[in-house]
């Protein structure tokens, strides 16, 4: 028996046998014999047979390489027959032995003849009776007499399942879950002992934790005269296992098996080096243990064993970081909808931001801040959401939009926030001028009506089905310190207001990779000016209007440092098109020509004349930086001032990092450079103070790629944008992709949603070669990437490979991002994975 | 004297000498030794006056690498001082000497001493009284006497000019003429011949071929007593060279010398290879050469003149090739505005696509048609044009428009139909409402009002300014043919209509390049089932709108390969999003309501819904092709059908190539593939005939060419789409550039505007991966572009390096294509450019 060719199972008895634990005589196939045996071409059966115990009955259980990746049942039993039922009714009585009789009969009926299971359901019987009754049935179906040779009851039943593994429907499915195309099955068949007969005899299931919270605690049940797991579905006959005041236990009724059972465990889990859950037999007072997996669990429970088993000594701390799937931590740092609730779902949409939320139906930003004001949590319900609608979304518990894909506004922005977010639920019909929501079924939801969205899943559901917290302890912490410690690559967070960085901080991000100055513009008191500085007609009334936001930029970037206790802080100066803060419709359109004193035709022919075809691709970034230079002027002397204002005496001095978006030459780097040092020039001489920054690239055009050799001289640091990399790569815009994504992954066109997991092959080669080329021209440059991919564990293994320095996500997505960058830094060191059990 | 480090001047008086024609004693000045001048270090100056006559006067002429880098101007007469007016007034009279002597104090105290020029304008004498006034405003002026040692004036006229040359505007001006920054200026110092004096004495300028035909033609004029040029102003004084029923010619006052002349023009012609204009002096009877530089040409009289000296044997068919810009060859196709015509321009914009037109304004697509029915020529004014304009474009003699840049709807289809027009002439302020047209200062056109635009330079003129014809005469097609033999890379024209194909072979191209299909369905019977299927719930009922436009499409692709017989015809399947076909205002909103029976508020939802937030990045091009296929499918149908119902007996057999747009991934191509080849196999079972075809892909985002060698397997050519290609490699919407790439091309941040020059650094990066990974992976692929780009002379150079085999382009680019590849063809082999004189 050698594991990587007999599967899990396999491996685990074997090791149970070796730990010299009473397992009861076992035979393992490997992947290649059963592989063989689906091709027609059987073992050598008597051999097989005389393993055993003459007369022995037998059951055949699966052992994939993986536990999850599924497999045909365990049949038991095998043996039985007429002759036997006679020996066996001696031992266990009639009636007992019939039933197992009957019961194996049913199993090689449905799964091994393939004969109608509604055959069995009809019989309605069971004992003696239901025995002739189905043998008959079977008879009468299969159009033979039910096998009584043991050694062909036993040849059909590892045909059965070997070829049950081969088949198109498993291999899908298994697929779905991870396993390779050529994934084999191993089948363990081992001698029964039956957990019937004289004497204490039955059977139980056994765990040290609880599955859903971790927590020590001996847990399972025991049920007399049974075989397999039917102890845990045997109701108010089963025993607990351990003294408990519900009702009777295995401690009190065999307590010499008990204390060995619990002996036991404590061995498999310290040897095994895991939590098991142990199945087990008692026959006529004597344990048996049949088998080992590992125990069921939540992700909670998983970090709080795996943190348990290291303290403890049995694994190392590098090993429990091991053995936490990243991606699963962020549900952790959610609220979520519990396990076992009852779940109404009305709708489906893509899970843009994990977490669930209940509230009430709102349709606008403002009702979201008057339902917030008047302490009703609310869901804002939107077509899509747009940068004014940001404070409608601080407000709400959740976000649902019908629009939109991963990387949508609503979806980047939640993330953000941590603020669970369901997006393109394009199935229910949003009428936002009747304030309705109507589901596929024609259910009609109106405002104030209470959802529930599950951003984990992408469900919404209807009124509030029961809720687990998040779940951010000790143990989480411990193991964050560990991944920590073996992490290295850095981990920034991406955060916009003082309210992200103190996220980013509270998950111990290694500084802010990217601060968007864009939304700072949108709150009411600034737009305005912003709105009078895009309408000016000359330089200097762009100036006037710019000094009146100066102040308030000023005092945005002081507090993200005072957060940030001089961490590192890397602004991008504005990037979006200036129509973003236009009005579009009539109302707007008025207001703002009263706001602007001027006449509404006027203010409508220039809102349409700054309009663009794909604003996407068009003026904005460092193109507006270059055309209308005084935005980053003022940006620049805010950054400056706030670092002059934010540096403390004894503290780390504040060094700003300045990013440029959108850079397609070097040409727009060397000119905003020598505009931006100016500046740091003035501040210095009228502040009589000096201070350092650092000036860099958001490198997201194709060309800024290519061209990263001529560009980095200029830079301090190049952070690949790969949201908009993505875009321009593929030439595929994050708003419009969602209409057909999902068509395109399912039909196998895109391996995944590029803009969910980092296309290596395309937009990896442009990273790898802006990488290369900048590092060869500017070999102190700091590379980093900052876009939604940051948080991903397969694209922070890419980033690594490349070389970068850090990589940066939302602050949500921070605690998977060092653990999975603490996996792959192990893994290079050569710390496995832990064995599959 | 060594021709490159002497000037064009220098070589030609070099060869005059050389070919014993009667110059006077020249020295010329290298470029170093007048650049060691301007630095303040005069060469040996005793030696230099010593190399001529002593007493002679000298002049001293510029002489650049190339001619039109300018220079500054000649200066006569070096050596006059008191002394010498004495001795020549003997000779010539003291009128006449004191003349010669005040020009000469002019235009040393003007160029040389820098004086202000209005000194000299209030004299208001000649003759010996001016002279002395002259003498005396210099004296006063320049606090000295005129300088009397012509060694003195010499050196002082050698710096002056030394440094003129390497000033900043100067240096400007011949940079922006494609100067090299450290172009260099040599000098010629001449003796004079005065053409002034006693017996025959006088100078002219002669060539033999009219300036603006190329027609063989004596040109030029003669007048006695005078110097340099002054005979071509004159006036009635001047004599013409010829006998001439006009008036008295040199032929009839000096029959010697003009038969000499005429000689020494022919040996010039013949010797230096090339129609010179010459200058010379008759003194006293004998002729001198003075100066020859190149006949100053029209584009038409260039081709004229290189393809009669080629005729002559002079020069070869390939140098005729070599000798005209191809950029210059568009101008030959076009009406344009008459050389000298009066221009009286409105408004200015990007000169999208070359040639004049002059006719009344229309505001909309419909105007243009009423317009066109009364027989009224019509420039089509709009914003912007779309899909729904190109009928009216048709009908139109021009368009302007208030938005756009190079790559512009407006500027695509009119560089395509060979319609001048003018985009983004922002600066007129357009209202299409009040249907007027105000010019910058004030000037009010109206619907009616006759304008002129001249999409050659980008102006917009009032009325109708005089305009000469397209020049497609003989020599225009022999020189093509010349080129054509030599060319080695082919060119083929972007066409999607048959009148496009037309003119496609008209100018020669080898096959269509680039049909795009989508233009096919804005035809007013075709618009309502093209949004009918847009609209349809079911794939069948999409396959009944297609059914509808099935034959249409075989229709139109039927009198393409007739058109085209036999050669090369690339159809682009379907590409643009399909929010393009549908109306956004609510006249047509309702309309298309009524059409579909539906209720407005359903087609506004749905019109809504299909909207893009950057159409350019969306639901378009193959990705329509796989969510909707049934479009393709219809498409495939009409081209296999139309393939056989164009094939004829004992013709080459028709075989279409079908291009897929916008690909970004192999598994895009392998699935269509498949489906386009199950298509074919029905038609051809349908018809009981065979035919082939070839399937390619429009490799236009960066992803198509980094996974090219992916691709390349599944396809049979390649075509690389640069214009999105350069939109996403830049992340730039042609559309949306044309804001601020101006600024960015004069701010240098941009060399190019790259959607008119290729960007060879990033663009053509991605070009250079495509083709090579593309090649290397499939041997036999076919590699072109079919951009905007495929027309420009460098972007051809490019394509040509990289190992394409044809590139295509619009059909009016053709000729210019043709001719700027065979003369890479002939660089390659040796060929050189004309030698510059």
């Amino acid at each position: 028996m050698s594991p990587p060719t007999h599967g899990s199972r396999a491996k685990c008895l074997q090791r149970l046998v070796r730990l010299s634990l009473p397992v009861p005589r076992t035979v393992a196939l490997s992947f290649d014999t059963v592989h063989t045996i689906a091709q027609g071409q059987l073992p050598d059966m008597p051999a097989l047979i005389a393993a055993f115990d003459p007369g022995a009955l037998l059951c055949v259980r699966p052992s994939s390489q993986e536990t999850d990746w599924g497999g045909p049942g365990a049949i038991l039993n095998i043996g039985m027959n007429d002759a036997r039922l006679a020996s066996l009714a001696e031992d266990i009585g009639a009636e007992a032995a019939a039933g197992l009789y009957l019961r194996f009969v049913e199993a090689y009926a449905v799964h091994v003849a393939r004969l109608d299971p509604d055959l069995f359901d009809e019989i309605g019987e069971s004992g003696a009776k239901g025995l002739a009754r189905a043998l008959a049935a079977y008879e009468e179906e299969a159009e033979e007499p039910f096998p009584q040779d043991p050694q062909r009851q036993l040849a059909e039943v590892l045909r059965s399942m070997a070829r049950a593994w081969e088949g198109t429907t498993a291999r899908l499915l298994r697929q779905a879950r991870g396993a390779p195309v050529d994934a084999g099955l191993g089948l363990v068949v081992q001698e029964m002992a039956p957990g019937l007969g004289r004497g204490e005899c039955g059977s139980g299931v056994l765990q040290l934790v609880d599955s859903q919270t971790g927590l020590p605690q001996i847990t399972g049940r025991y049920l007399s005269q049974s075989q397999g797991r039917e102890a845990l579905t045997g109701g108010a006959d089963s025993l607990y296992l351990e003294r408990d005041p519900r009702g009777r236990s295995l401690e009190e009724a065999a307590p010499e098996a008990f204390a060995l059972l619990k002996d036991y465990a404590g061995v498999m889990r310290r040897r095994l080096r895991a939590e098991m859950q142990i199945e087990f037999t008692i026959q006529n007072g004597t344990l048996h243990i049949l088998d080992g997996v590992l125990v069921p669990r939540s992700t909670r429970a998983a970090l709080r064993i795996a943190v348990r088993l290291a303290e403890d000594g049995i694994i190392t701390p590098e090993e429990a970081v091991m053995r936490i799937e990243p991606r699963a931590v962020s549900e952790l740092l959610h609220r979520q909808i519990a396990p076992g609730a009852a779940r109404s779902v009305i709708g489906r949409g893509i899970a843009a931001s994990p977490g669930a939320a209940t509230g009430r139906i709102v349709f606008s930003a403002a009702e979201a801040l008057a339902s917030t004001a008047r302490n009703e949590p609310c869901i804002l319900v939107r077509r899509e959401t747009s940068p004014e609608d940001v404070r409608g979304m601080h407000a709400a518990v959740g976000v649902l939009t019908e629009r939109g894909g991963m990387t949508s506004h609503a979806a980047v922005i939640g993330r953000g926030l941590g603020l669970p977010c369901v997006v393109g639920a394009a199935r229910l019909r949003f009428n936002l001028q009747r304030k309705t929501l109507t589901s596929e079924r024609g259910q009609v939801f109106r405002e104030g009506d209470v959802i529930t969205i599950d951003g984990t899943s992408g469900d919404v559901l209807e009124g509030s089905p029961a809720t687990v917290e998040a779940a951010l302890d000790e143990a989480f912490h411990v193991l964050m310190g560990w991944a920590d410690a073996a992490r290295d690559i850095a981990i920034r967070a991406n955060a916009d207001t003082p309210k992200d960085a103190a996220t980013a901080r509270n998950f111990a991000a290694q500084g802010i990779g990217l601060c968007r100055t864009e939304h700072m513009f949108f709150e009411a008191d600034r737009l305005t000016p912003m709105r009078e500085m895009i309408f000016a007609d000359t330089p200097k009334d762009r100036q006037a209007a710019l000094a009146i936001l100066l102040p308030m930029q000023r005092k945005d970037f002081t507090e993200l440092f005072r957060i940030m206790e001089g961490m590192p802080v890397c602004i991008r100066l504005f990037d979006p098109p200036l129509h973003e803060f236009l009005p579009t419709d009539r109302h707007g359109l008025r207001d703002l020509a009263e706001a602007l004193d001027l006449p509404v035709s006027d203010v409508t022919r220039r809102v349409q004349s700054l309009g663009e075809y794909n604003p996407m691709l068009g003026l904005r970034g460092v193109r507006l930086g270059i055309t209308v230079p005084e935005i980053y002027d003022m940006q620049a002397r805010a950054i400056f001032e706030a670092t002059l204002d934010a540096s403390r005496e004894g503290a780390p001095p504040v060094v700003p990092e300045i990013m440029l978006p959108l850079v397609s030459a070097k040409r727009e780097v060397e000119l905003l450079r020598g505009r931006i040092e100016a500046v740091a020039t003035a501040v210095r001489t009228e502040r009589g103070r000096d201070f350092t920054f650092r000036l860099g690239v958001m490198a997201e055009t194709p060309r800024a790629c290519l061209r990263a050799a001529e560009i980095a001289p200029f830079a301090h640091f190049l952070s690949f944008g790969t949201n908009d990399l993505t875009q321009m790569t593929y030439g595929l815009s994050r708003d419009d992709a969602g209409r057909f994504m999902s068509d395109y992954v399912s039909q196998g066109v895109f391996n995944e949603d590029p803009f969910h997991v980092l296309d290596t092959d395309g937009v990896g080669e442009l990273l790898a070669i802006g990488a290369e080329r900048s590092r060869a021209a500017n070999p102190g440059i700091t590379l980093s990437i900052c876009g939604e991919h940051g948080g991903n564990p397969d694209s922070i293994a890419f980033c690594r490979d490349v070389g970068m320095d850090y990589v940066s996500c939302s602050s949500f997505r921070v605690p998977v991002a060092r653990l999975a960058a603490a996996q792959l830094a192990l893994r290079a060191k050569g710390v496995k994975l832990p064995p599959k059990l």
